[in-house]
Order: structure tokens, then sequence, then C-alpha cells
């Protein structure tokens, strides 16, 4: 952790100016992680995993969210579960490990014994006035999205989610993730706090510095032909003829692909918009072909370029024919950030046949690498008392929409809760 | 340390409710340590070594608590003397080393030079103003009570040690820890908060986690007939046949055994009492037969089982007919505490003849161990803030006096700090 | 980072009894730490580099002084500047590396451009409103003297400088150290708050602990001669003749000797004097030979002692016939201080002809590294909150000078922040 230099108490007089990057005090500093843990990760939906993750009846995973950690469990019936990883005795942690299969939860402390359902079944010597019935596990929201698994930490979950999985459901359905299989995850740890990570997913103005992805992801993201400078005149206009027959091909397989941007008008800030990919179209790869021969669902075409979702506060997707790969960013200190990178393919998709790793995930392991930099660097600079919030540019407009939501989720932690 | 995400200032307004584990924030966060130091390690006495372990004059030993450091050293008398390590010229350290011999005590950095009984010897360039009687080490008040060496760093300490040293040594007194030698003392540090520990210790609950202490303790300390389970009833049953032969042995060597118990009516609270041992019943052994050949006293058998003693806030003992072992717990950060463990065997007995360290240290170097992952995942636990507390159960029922004791020793603290 | 047990908001009401140590809490603790980042490095005049260092146009090194980092870079018309490490756009750090050479600057975020007088040049897609005028570098007050490199993190730095810098130059002149060239550079961190490192090195009470410098440095630094005990009473004789001696040389040669002390006097407290070495008397090794043998000038004789200068807060200095010697001290937590240690020589000595670096570099190696020793094992005693502050002696009047100074400084930023 870094020392702060910043007084306790000094984060309520911190104004953002609209169009700038936030204020120093939001980004670096023990009071503003606290506060993004309440105000943020304690009240909006977090995606946290995918469904192939948690397969089978008692396969389980647990996530760490501050110093809270999650149980995500398949249950008998196939619902996926949510609890908090705490024992109603006398509060040990009751899984350790990452993920594993279990039948029962049984604490290894005192040995209380609880369903995949939360009942608490067994407590040694407790006699008959033990309530029972009021020491289940606490359970947690949990919502799987077309294969995407979201969590709400808050005692009422906002509302607006529906409309969110209403939305977005019929773009990612025909990938049919909850179907697939994990061909690998990584874990790397940013040393930035998790605002960064997320503002520098929303642009690609930095996109030079990604040798490998920029092959065949257009570095014209976020762009307005206006905004197209001499040097990204040609990636432009391919992009701009690739678009053209994209569509249509969408259009044709009934496949939606146009742009729902509501990144900072409502609680759950999201994005959408499938768009074409350079070289053949297909892939993350150097080539643009598929990194997976047998691709995600029966699609009659591996050239569906990319289907990417942004979701506030904490991850990006992209759906592709071949595979997707899903991006989660979770706070482990002021400084310090999880991403959680997924990888996944058709759940009959063979490694060494169908794919190999190492070329499935190339791009996304060096792009990660290369941002960790970027985040690392912008951590320290915004941490330095002589930072100002500088403009945003206009390819950049969602990152100033990424903090506009984030400004307004801060008013209205402090609006509900009084300070 | 583990960041926190409780708001600083929190803590007075956190209430126990009594029968249950306590509150989250009073395990977790700075300002729990912080309170824990004064209000509990400022003012209880506290066990922090053996005689033993300084048993010449000159023998010193350096003892850390929190941010202080006390020398415990004996005098050319014999006495044992308590200083603070700092020295009175500019607040260096004086002794470095956690233990050793030394002729006067002298400073390393300006070469101020002090006796044994703490008097300032030498200042070079003081010049004849320099009030020298002014500038002795500062005392820290210190209690040998049969062989344990107690001290308290408050400035006027509880009158309520000397029934409490009147009380117990009795029962200490046969086993002659003040002229036992030392086998060996293992530190380790859990990553919990001391009461953790302290709680751990308190129940035998938990004991199933324990297979090599259970060979030779049996498993139902703490319970009453009626809470025994079906699964305990083999070893209450042993257990009862064996207390009625050993107390009648104990009855007839003049040896104290019946239970003292005062965890939570005094400010040193404390339990005592003498058991029989399981198997052979002699020792902490898989077969319960002695680990040390030769017996710390002239006992006329070794079937003395343990006489095992809680003092709060921070030790426990067991002192057998072969050897003793003591526990001390020291807080070094809200979630890391030491555990000291010292093997106290007859002064004469040979290592390699009359013992081997590996089979005397076995059974408490593992219990520790598996102790050690208990506490740090129940650490996790309570400082997640999904944690409620819960409800002890009747063989728990020492872990709720500890914590209603912890509880009072809060408020006799705000009371008298006016806070 | 020593976990505080200081509550807090407790400093302001701390007072320091004059001619003793400082208290406890101004030494230890986050609040004293974040108090020193801004009353004493945040306004007063820092000594971070010499002129060797950055010899050539675009030449640069990076400082960081706290989260602070600023760059100093010689501009094109060899003029020394000095920006804040961070990008006006989203605050980057600009430059990673400790030292190197550029041409422009250029974030390598999103390649936002600067020249090495601080102008934006250039910012892709910025379009014609972008004010670039009002986004240059943010600079940073510098100030060459005699070869030696001050900043000034204040936007309105103290106006005693100028004086401070017109007294000490012709002292400082002969050397040439804005010609010499770095023989090396060393840092080293040490466990300690950084006014017990520089208090460390105001007086040399201590320097029997220092057993190679004390071949060539005379022990008896900061003593009156009624305060020479008979210990040091042969170094002193050797030193009253050396001196008649040597000040008849300097005067001779027309070199600045008498000592000039304002250390507690003005914000820009310092000291200087010239002084002679022990043995042959030129330079700082076993037997007092020069360790170069080219001269820093074209002196007449080798046998200059030392030209030692001390400015509050962060540095020391030893200007010698054949090398100097420069000592910088930057806090980087409440308990870990850099120092930092430059050997500069003649730019035209070559390693292995005219010097080597293990001898050069060898008695202050050596007397660093005990320094370090000495300061953590203070440090941890003046963090025991059983510390008292203790009187300072005669020979140590310098130290308590600085302490002086220090509280004058608090107090000072105190009225000026009206807390």
């Amino acid at each position: 952790m870094t020392t702060t230099e910043t007084a306790p108490g000094a984060l309520a007089a911190v104004v953002r100016t609209p169009g700038h990057s936030l204020p120093g005090p939001l980004y670096a500093g023990e009071e503003a992680y606290r506060t993004d843990l309440e105000a943020v990760f304690g009240r909006s939906w977090l995606f946290v995993a995918t469904e192939p993750e948690i397969a089978e009846p008692g396969d389980f995973i647990t996530v760490d969210i501050g110093r809270r950690s999650v149980i995500l469990i398949r249950d008998d019936d196939m619902s996926v579960r949510a609890f908090h990883n705490v024992c109603r005795h006398r509060g040990s942690r009751l899984l350790d490990a990452c993920s594993g299969s279990t039948g029962n939860i049984v604490c290894p402390y005192h040995q209380w014994t609880y369903d995949t359902e939360g009942h608490l079944l067994h407590a040694e010597s407790s006699g008959p006035d033990l309530d029972r019935a009021a020491l289940s596990l606490r359970p947690v929201h949990v919502r799987p999205v077309a294969g995407l698994i979201f969590i709400c930490l808050a005692a009422e979950p906002s509302a607006d989610f529906d409309d969110y999985a209403a939305t977005v459901s019929p773009y990612l359905a025909p990938h049919r993730l909850a179907q697939a299989k994990v061909a690998t995850q990584i874990d790397i740890i940013e040393d930035g706090n998790w605002k960064l990570v997320m503002e520098n997913n929303r642009e690609c103005t930095h996109c030079g510095g990604h040798p490998e992805l920029i092959k065949s992801l257009f570095p014209v993201y976020g762009y307005q032909p206006e905004d197209i400078s001499p040097r990204l005149r040609p990636a432009f206009e391919r992009y701009s003829a690739a678009h053209r027959e994209f569509t249509a091909t969408c259009d044709e397989l009934g496949m939606l692909w146009r742009a729902n941007e509501q990144l900072d008008t409502r609680q759950t800030g999201f994005r959408i918009e499938r768009e074409p990919l350079d070289m053949a179209g297909e892939s993350f790869t150097a080539d643009g072909r598929r990194a997976c021969r047998k691709l995600l669902a029966d699609f009659p075409t591996a050239r569906l370029g990319r289907l990417s979702m942004h979701v506030q506060p904490n991850a990006w997707f992209h759906a592709l024919a071949d595979h997707a790969v899903t991006f989660s960013v979770l706070p482990i200190a002021p400084d310090k950030s999880l991403l959680r990178t997924t990888w996944l393919v058709h759940k009959d998709a063979v490694e060494g046949r169908d794919y190999e790793l190492d070329s499935l995930t190339h791009v996304w392991r060096l792009t990660n690498d290369q941002d960790r930099t970027f985040v690392a660097r912008a951590h320290r600079g915004v941490s330095d008392p002589a930072y100002v919030p500088g403009p945003y540019l206009a390819p950049e407009y969602q990152v100033d929409a990424f903090c506009t939501w984030y400004a307004d989720r801060l008013a209205e932690y402090r609006a509900a809760a009084g300070v």
C-alpha cells in the first residue's frame, strides 16, 4: 500500500469538474478506497464469474471484494446461489479455496454444516434452543445473464438491472456462453486504483501501445470521423468499409449490432455494440483468423467481429464467433486491483486439436500486461499532489462518461447515508 | 496488515451482545488494535517469560509489546528487574538482542551506561549539571509467580494480582518451574487478532482438528455431561473413570486439583485445574507416556495429568510431571499475533539421554500450527463486513467468559480515560 | 511501515522542550510524516542533485519526495529546469527512469509531447479548442548553487535563499563542483525518520562508532575545549595544532574557512566551515592521503581539509581537494528515509588510473552503514510510548539547533495554514 499523504476526512469536500479526469484524492488513499467499497462495490451489480465456472451441482468459486468473500455455488436444482463466506457460529471463513466442488458446506472450525441452499443442517452440542432457521448462511443477490454471473451486495439491489439484462441478452444469446467451457482464466494484479483500470478500457487513444491488439482491433474505437488524425486515417477507412459489409451480414443473420450506450444515465451503466474486426475479421489474432476451430455456436460464418460490452462498475466483454473473453476488475487496495480474464470456448472444443492456449490468449495476455504498465504509471501520477485533473479529448468521451457515472454514485451514496 | 474498511472513530459505538462472539470492529482494524494495546496490554498483568530464561545475574531478554520493548534482567541480587528498553538520553533502543547476558547496560549510540538496577552510571561530556538520579532507566512492574514472570505496564497495577498469585502458587509450586531449564522455545506468528488466539484456546469443541493432541488430552474440556454428543461419549466415559482415580491420587499426594475459575469476575481473570490425561496419563505424547525420563521434581508417580492454567489477557500453561509448557500471546498488528511456546524440563535433564526435542515438542508444535490455521480463517471471517456475531454453545462458556472479561476491560478503560 | 499506536489528530498538542530531543509523536506515525512533507519538504529549499548529474542538454533525473516526483532536466540553453513529473492530460507519470537523456518529454500513455521548457507541443486529436498554453508542465522552483541543485516545492519560496547562496558560494567556488563528474552515487534506505538521520549528522559524540571515519576526521566536531573528555584529549590536541597551520594556509590561498553557523535563526538553516583533516590531512582515507590523484581544481596543495556544509532540512556536504561528497535525505515513509550519497571528482579523472571507486567510497560507505544502524535503533526507541525526550549535552548543541529550527518550521506552517 502506498502511504497516503491525504488527511482523513478530506474526501467529502472534493468536487469533480465535468470533462476532466477525477481529482487526485478520489484515486488515491484509504478513504477513497473505503468509500468506493461502500458506495460502488457495496451497491452496484458486479460481474464476478461465468456460468461455466460452476457447471455442475456442488461446484463453487469464492470471490473476494475488499474484506468480503462471497461463495457462488450451483445447487442441486442447477440454480446459481451466492452466500457470504462466513460461518454463522463464530464467523470463520467456510471455504478457503478459490474454486472446488462440495456436497454440503462444512465449516472447518467446529463443523457447522449447511446445505447448498444455505440452511444450517447440523451444529454439534447445540441443544434444542438453537434457532437454526435464523442461522442460515446470509444470501447475496445473484443474477445470471446469458451465462454471465452478477452479484449485488446491497440489501435492496437496484431494480434497473432487469432492464439491463433484457436489453443485452438478445445480443449475447447467440454466443451460448452458459453452455461454453472455460479454456483458461488468468488473474493479474495491477498497481493502480480500479477506476484507472476501467478508464483505461474506455478509450483507444492509447492503442498505439497495444501493437498485438491493433492487428485485429481497429484502433478507432471512440472516435468520431472529425477526430481522426492523419495517423489513423488508413485504419479508419478500412474500418468504415468493413463496417458496411459487416452490418449487412449481421442484419441478414438477425444478429444485433447497433450500439446501445447508457454509460452515465443509469445505475447499471453499460454499453454494447457489435463491430467488425480487421484483417480476416474473425478473432483477436495476428491475421484476424479464428483462434479456435470449433465455433461457440452453429454460426454460418466466423466473421462476426466482436460483440463488445462494458458494464459499470467493473467489467467488459468480447464475444466472438470462436471464443469469448471476459474481464472483471475488483479493488484489493487503494492502489491495487485484481484483473481476472476468462477465455471461453465451445464445451466440446479440445485443447491441442481445436485450439492452443498460447495462441488463444496471446493478444489479451500481452494487452493486459501493457495496460498494467499504463495503469501503474497513471496511478503514481494521479497520487502526486502536483496532479491537476486534465481535459478529456473527444475520443475519450466514454472515460468522461464513466467519471460522471462514478461521481453520481458517490452523490447518491452520500445522499442515502446522509454524509 | 489487512487494509481496514472501518472508518476511524467508529469503535466507541460498538456494543457486544452477551452469549455471542464479539462484534467485527473489535477484532479487525487499527483502532481496535490501538485500543487493546492501551486498555488491555497497557493495564493488565502479562505473562512474558519464565525464570529459567534469565537464570544467572546479567542474563536478560527483551520482549516487544506493540511498539514497546521491555528488558527483563536478573540483577546481582538474583532479583528479576524490568525496564523500558529506551535510553534516557535520546531514546535509542539499548539492547537489540532477544536474549543475552551483560554486565552493565550500555547504550550503543553514545555509551550512556546503566547498572542492572537501572541507575545511570556514566554519560560522557555530561558536566556536573546533569541530574543523573532523574535519568535512571524507567522501571516496569514485574512479579515472578512460581517461576513465571509477569509484568504490568500500568503506572498503578491492579492490586488483585496478589490474590491471584497467592491462589495459584500452591498449585504450581510442586512443579518447581523456577528451578527448571528451557528445553526449547518456539515463536510463531499467527495471522489473526490476539483475542481469536485466546478464544481458540478456551474451548475444545474444535479439538477434532487436533488429532495428535487428543490422543492424550480428553477432548471434553469445557463440556457438561448433558452436552456430550454421541461422538464424544466414549472419550467422556474414559475421562470420568480416569478422573475418579486421578483425584484420589492427587488428594493422597496433597496436590491441589479442584478447578478455580474466575475468568470474568476480576481484572486478572484466570482458571486453574489439574486434570487427568488419557492413555498412560503421564504426558502429551501419542501413548500418554512421559516425554522426559527425568521428572520436574521428586514425584512418586508420573501420572499427574496436566495442571492447566489460563491467565487473561495473554497466557496459558500446562505443568505435567515430566515437563511444562507455557504459551504467551502478544499482539503485533491488528491481524498478527506472536505465540511464544516454551518447554521446560528438569535442569539436569539431558537432551538425547532424558528427552528428545522432537518428541517433547511434537504434539504442541502440530497443535499450534493447526490452531494457527483456525485463527487465520476466523480472522478473515470476522473481518468480513457480512460477519454477524453468532451464539456460543454450552461447551464454549469459557470463550463467552473471556469476551465478557474483555468487554469489561474496555468499559473500565473508557471510564478511566473519560472516552 | 510500523503500525502506529498514536491516534490521528494528536500531533497539534505536542510541545517540544528546548534543550531536549523531540517528543515521540513528532518522530513516529503517519500524521508526523504527512505534516513534515507539507510543513518542511513542501516549503523549504531542498538539495536534490548535483549539476554533473545532468551535464548535457536533455539529460534528466527524476527525484521522489513523498508521493511527488520531480523532473530535473538541462534545457537546450544549458539551464537547469524542474517540472512536476505529471502529464497535464490525465496525470500519468511522464518519465519512469531515475536518470536518462531525452529530446522532448513524451508521455508514454497518449503521447502528449512537451519540450524541455515544459511547453505542450502536441496532443493528438485535441482540436483547436485545447488551450495548450495553459497545459505546460507545472514548473518547480530550482536554483543551482556552485554546482549543487536545490528545488523548492512551495508556490512562494523563501527569499532568504538568495542570501544563503551568496554566503556559501565563495566557500564552494574553488572546488568547481559544477564542472566535476560523478564518480558514483549510492542510495541506501535507512529504517528511521528523516529527522533522526539529520540529527545523527549534527554531532560527533557517537563518532566512536565510526572507526574508519575517525582516522581522518577529528572526532571533536561540535565540542568546546571544556567538554573534551580525557578519551578525546589526544585527538583534540592534534586538532588544535593542525588547525593553526591549516587556517594560515587557507588565508594564504584566499580560501574561506571561518565557520558561519545559522542553523536555527533562519528558514534556510545552514552551517559552513573549512576544517583540517587528521593524518596527511588531504582526504577521507585511512592515512589521510588523497583518494583521487587528480585534484578537483588547480590547487597548490591537497591539504585543504574538508569544507563541510549542512543545509536544513535535508543535506550535508564535504568538499575536499581531491573529491567532494554530497548527502541528501528524503523521507519515504514515517520510518524510512532515502540517503543518497554522491562522489564527485575532476571530470578528467580516470577510474583505475586516478582513483579506485572502492577506496574513494570506502570510508563513507562504511560510515553511512554504521549510521544506518544507529538511526534504526533510535527510531525504534523514540517510537516506544515509554520514550521521554532526554537532554542534549553541550557537544550536541547543533542537534538542539536543528530541533529548534524544526519546531519553528512547524509553528510557521501552522500559523500559515491556520491549524
